[in-house]
């Protein structure tokens, strides 16, 4: 039997494996349903999702206020409260993100390559829905709404497991959500809360094999880390971000000044925003005591080796001394790792020993010296001439992202609806058998 | 220091783990050179392998003649005695395999899709090798030539880990490719073996976080779960094959016959050869007696259920009754297990629960029967009215595979160069920051 809403929580005397795994059997058969839902369907389906949001703001915000309060009884940081809160207006914002996505393609039945092979056979690898998504999230309530509306279009059930802070509005919201998905004739089930909020139920989603196709971390880097390394179901790690700004010796000391701000302190709570600063020696004396001062306006904090240090004398930036520690840090702060190197290939080690893989920036006038840096940095990606807060999936025109991916297999940066597909390879024959 | 020969055995008192990661470190240097070789490079180098297999014909099969005798002392069976056994001839053979991968298109390099974003950034997501790639498996030494071959091809070091019946013969071909390597002025480190033939040694190459980006696994079940269960790196899961024939009421008797056949006994002990018939009860009467002499013919065990067994009786073929456990069962033998559904949704339940994802087959002249078969199995390969056996990288126009991966992740189906690379994400601006 298919529940309207979600079903209670789970008391103490159940097994939180148990629940979820039957949680998880519901998605697959949900899934099976997805697989060979129309576009049409589909994008009806997160249009009635968007309209019952909005129709359910009166009991969305009050389980909020719920969590809020108990949030602010709990000492919960001002910060942290006001990712949690939700507002009339923010809701009809996140309704309004599943409507953008229904205005999306269908990655769905997308041929990504085909041929007539010598022997008659036809061949087409086409994409089909990975199956069943398992997000586990922080605070936010929007991740609960986006992932859902993204996992749908691309045909997977979704199996959402936000914090416990968060744990009234988002089954104020999944509750919404499943409404409009039977009023449109698919199955409810195709998106569920994970029951419990336990580390247990956690644990019981990330290690469902057989059950879970794919399971994506949104959060902090504990929180990556823990499932990650927890994990036994295929898992696509997001979000670590140590990312670098390299000025080459041929850069235009306004464009690097320029790009080095917008990259550190445009936004510093993000995963694309750059954490260290390298610098060609040969332009160092020209670049650095403007860089250092626009950075003291914009209040940034300098980390610097030796020579960074002394360029700093008598310009007032605040600058203090580099330590390893800080050459592999994320600071998510208004603070920056800066050093000199003697040269381009000298860039390049300090990035493939401290680097993420996520985004690292090269500003220089030179094609040599852009194409020596694309060449030779492993990364998502790379920014020739544009600030490091270009890497999203937004910008990248991918229309919404479920996270930016870190990892080098299925996925590398940011994670667009193409991204939560596999493929099949379907073979017409006419009788055909190996000789 | 690189060393042209693999590095001496690890002895009792050294930690293998330190040993397997050093070797990782290096083939990560390797990695580096490598990813910038030009397609010219590596097809010279291929060929130079190729050359130098042939050239050290008398060291390997020296080599190769003393794992013989070990296995042969050790009581182990004639079939993996000549899955071990080199002669001139097989050789040769294994060295042209590599000119056959020279002749393939170079994947590095290709532009997978691109785009000029609204505010004029060029974006272009690019194909870039994994970087280190480690690849376990058991006797058979083509395997150490080949997946060095397609490793290198892609700009990937690789980490070779056979089993140990292999080990001098393993030797030996890697020792003759890192000389030719070094030849054409590339690292010899980017093709190794792995120190050391205990368990330790699997486990320390399984575990390198941060060192292998790659582990795939080439064997059995066992081998392959081992690795798969084991691992903290990424891996692909390859070659578990419980492949279905599904044959519909508006099948054409003589085709589904010769498919059957093809499937089930053209090469046993492979993992797209079919373990289970399906037969709509419609056809059943006109199908099975039929079929059933056909296999009785090859000398195919079925397992039957209630219904085949009926069908059975009467035409001298060997039915005996089927088990919950035949319908799971990869038999890698001339068996299969067979039964008689109500309806194409029946039959596609059935692959349902007891599929493994590889590669399932529809013989029927019912275009409608085909689409839904075809949208309702979710599965690496769909077969429409052709044998389970063409699901295979050379079959499908590949050119060569490492393995099929039956994993939804990176790769599904057969896995090419294409497949053993990742992609960069290259944006290029002219100074471009956000708003």
């Amino acid at each position: 039997m298919t529940l309207l809403h979600t079903p209670p929580e789970v008391s103490g005397q159940e097994d939180p494996t148990a629940a979820v795994h039957a949680a998880a059997a519901r998605a697959r058969v949900a899934a099976r349903e997805l697989r060979s839902a129309t576009r049409t369907t589909k994008d009806a389906a997160l249009r009635a999702m968007a309209d019952g949001l909005v129709a359910a703001t009166p009991a969305v915000l009050a389980a909020n206020a719920d969590d809020v309060a108990l949030a602010q009884a709990a000492g919960t940081s001002p910060a942290l409260v006001d990712r949690l809160t939700l507002t009339a207006q923010r809701l009809a914002g996140i309704a309004q993100a599943l409507r953008d996505v229904a205005d999306l393609p269908d990655p769905v039945g997308e041929v990504v390559r085909g041929s007539r092979l010598p022997n008659g056979l036809q061949l087409t690898q086409v994409r089909v829905p990975l199956g069943v998504i398992g997000v586990v999230y922080e605070a936010r309530p929007n991740v609960t709404v986006d992932a859902a509306g993204l996992a749908l279009k691309s045909g997977n059930a979704v199996l959402l497991r936000g914090s416990s802070s968060g744990r009234r509005s988002n089954r104020a919201l999944v509750d919404a959500m499943r409404e409009a998905l039977l009023g449109v004739g698919l199955p409810a089930d195709a998106v569920q809360a994970v029951p419990g909020d336990t580390h247990a139920s956690v644990q019981a989603l990330i290690t469902a094999r057989g059950l879970v196709d794919l399971v994506v971390p949104r959060g902090g880097a504990d929180l990556i880390q823990a499932v990650v390394t927890g994990a036994t179901v295929p898992v696509i790690e997001t979000g670590v971000g140590n990312c670098h700004v390299y000025v080459d010796e041929a850069a235009d000391v306004d464009m690097a000044v320029a790009i080095l701000l917008n990259s550190k302190a445009q936004r510093v709570s993000v995963c694309n925003a750059a954490e260290t600063l390298l610098v060609h020696a040969g332009i160092a004396e020209a670049f650095l005591p403007v860089a250092l001062a626009a950075l003291a306006q914009e209040e940034v904090t300098v980390h610097g080796d030796a020579a960074v240090v002394a360029a700093a004398a008598g310009t007032g930036a605040g600058v203090v001394p580099v330590t390893e520690a800080d050459w592999l840090t994320e600071y998510y702060s208004l603070d920056i790792a800066a050093g000199v190197v003697a040269s381009l290939d000298d860039a390049l080690a300090h990035i493939a020993r401290y680097g993420s893989g996520h985004t690292e920036a090269i500003v220089t006038g030179s094609t040599r010296a852009a194409a020596a840096f694309v060449a030779g940095v492993d990364a998502a990606a790379v920014m020739v001439n544009a600030s490091t807060r270009f890497t999203d999936g937004g910008e990248f025109g991918f229309g919404a992202e479920i996270g930016i991916s870190t990892q080098k297999l299925h996925a590398r940066g940011p994670m667009g609806l193409t991204e939560m597909t596999t493929t099949t390879y379907v073979v017409v024959g006419d009788g055909h058998v190996r000789p």
